[in-house]
């Protein structure tokens, strides 16, 4: 008998139900297949629940979350619910709570996926997004004066540690040599603006390079960060970045890799509980329909299996998402894909059993 | 005899001053046609002149720049000078001490120009950016404690006062108007997490929207903003942001209507001394040689010819523009435009003259 994992599973708002329960469909699948075993636990949390019953995350829930050997999330977010309750109370409270310090984001095109961008094929954007994910703007730490009047001040303060900066980075160095590809690390900032926290960043960033000679490194601003995805992806390998800009560059990067429909991340703690989600919101409109694309749950499903150690799974699931991707699916947006989305899950984990 | 107006020039670093000299010879151009004039005066600031003197912006320089019509600027920045040094000391200092609290950056993909986008063309990418100029992160608020041990707390602070959001909203809607395109202007931020900076804003943006029944509002989270620039940059219309998503979007704007190349903006005190400048850096490797692309800078300049009210000038210097753009260069990349730096300059210069 192979190893048993206790994963929890928050199915959440809109789709998310829907993409989660193809995502769970690919891993029991994939463990099946190499010997090991799943314990799903469901909770219902999300706007629904938090609309019934007043109850975001409770602490005992969160206490049980921290004994889980990972968390698989749909998405999270209803539109009767102002915006920032849930992703304040549940989202980032779990990212922080469970001190899930990193949030990993490949950005990979995949062969027979439609990225927006003029002559750019899979072999020019395929690069990984280390972003910060425990600090930073997303501290909420701030506040308001004299709210209300013509006179009001709101401040905003992003906190940047040196630890959780150079837990971040050293995280990002060992990833790209793991990764083994271009073995270049791209600190994006503001320097030029932001000197105090990106002062930090940037001497936390050349200390810790100093313990990769092989690796080399590599400074653009967040600003021109976002020209160069889209102008000359190729040259990114690993970015790693803080809360605020790894936010937006990596729902750029997103874009450039086909659509939220395949967009998969990670809320990485190393040495304590990881969450994967796909990275589209709860998309109401689409809710219920059977039309929304699995595949970024079913790769954030792979991140999972990455994460526990299950690399061979991880990657079968990886393959047969790709080959859905090049030879199913007439496009990866939500209502043209062709199937349905019980469908896609079925093929992906068809592909896993017969390889 | 017709007006006429005092501009203060600040050439600048690298590519700064051949550029500049091809806005200044399409602003006389202009003048000479439509019958006013200019005194310009050059002012020899930015990273040579720091090497040199020490000096980066004396009070008596910001006194007269004070009294000026305008102040039409190259580009500031220098590879032998700290990251930061000029940029706050020089280009912010100049916004901010002259209050010029409105970026305006258009997006405007002209007929001949390749964007990176895919089925993109000059109907869909036509929009414009009102950045917020003169404080949020840019403020320079923050500190660092116990700097260089591993206990360190870097702290970088958004300032946002209402006077400065509301009037920067207000400025949006008056030019969304004025426009008269989609007659919509999208919010862009990020008030899912920033909690307090952007309920200030969103609380500003809706109470200033009262007063422009006729435009629509919309509101988008910086990452989606980012993610829609890419796919759907047809959507927009005037989008009115804080200092730093601005900073970011409308370099992401500058690429997809081409590219640095072609630029352009202009940083508005509209009851005070406005500054133009193309938006790309120094590009010092190019400097000298004639390459780089003048159109920025001659779109700035077009940018300060409207803000000194004259439209018809500012027209033809469109007009012109795009006749280059669509008849005579090659590509809009320095060194591959088939023309000097000068050239480009005399060839705008000519269309203005000829009509
Ligand atoms: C929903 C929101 C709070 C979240 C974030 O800003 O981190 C999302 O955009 C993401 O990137 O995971
Ligand atoms: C040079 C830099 C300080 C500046 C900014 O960040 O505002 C530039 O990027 C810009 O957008 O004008």
């Amino acid at each position: 008998m192979g190893k048993s994992y206790n994963i929890a599973v928050i199915p959440g708002d809109g789709t998310g139900p829907e993409v989660v329960d193809e995502g769970l469909k690919v891993l029991e699948r994939a463990a099946q297949k190499h010997g090991f075993s799943f314990q799903f636990k469901h909770y219902p949390l999300g706007g629904e629940h938090y609309m019934k019953t007043g109850e975001i995350l409770p602490e005992n829930v969160i206490d049980e979350l921290r004994t889980r050997d990972g968390i698989f999330l749909g998405a999270i977010g209803h539109p009767d619910v102002k915006p920032g309750v849930l992703e304040k109370g549940l989202l980032l409270q779990l990212r922080f709570e469970l001190d899930q310090y990193i949030n990993l984001r490949p950005v990979k095109l995949y062969e027979g996926v439609s990225t927006p961008l003029k002559d750019k094929g899979p072999a020019d954007i395929d690069f990984v997004v280390i972003r910060e994910n425990s600090e930073g703007l997303y501290a909420g730490a701030g506040g308001i004066l004299k709210r209300g009047t013509p006179d009001e001040v709101a401040v905003q303060e992003s906190i940047n540690t040196r630890k959780g900066v150079e837990r971040c980075i050293r995280f990002a160095f060992e990833y790209c040599r793991k990764r083994n590809q271009k073995k270049k690390v791209t600190l994006c900032g503001k320097t030029n603006v932001l000197t105090y926290a990106f002062d930090l960043w940037e001497r936390a960033f050349y200390e810790v390079a100093k313990e990769y000679p092989d690796i080399e490194t590599d400074y653009a601003h967040v600003d021109a960060t976002c020209m160069w995805m889209v102008k000359n992806p190729e040259w990114f390998d690993v970015i790693v970045t803080d809360n605020m800009f790894g936010d937006i560059i990596t729902d750029l990067g997103a874009m450039i890799q086909g659509g939220m429909g395949i967009a998969a991340g990670g809320n990485l703690n190393p040495e304590g509980v990881s969450m994967f989600e796909p990275i589209g919101g709860s998309a109401p409109r689409y809710a219920g329909k059977q039309i929304i694309n699995p595949l970024a749950a079913i790769s954030s499903a792979q991140l999972l299996l990455e994460a526990l150690g299950e690399e061979k799974a991880a990657a079968d699931v990886e393959e047969a998402v790709k080959k859905v991707l090049k030879d199913d699916l007439k496009d990866v947006a939500a209502g043209k894909m062709g199937y349905t989305t019980a469908e896609v899950g079925s093929l992906v984990a068809d592909y896993i059993k017969t390889g």
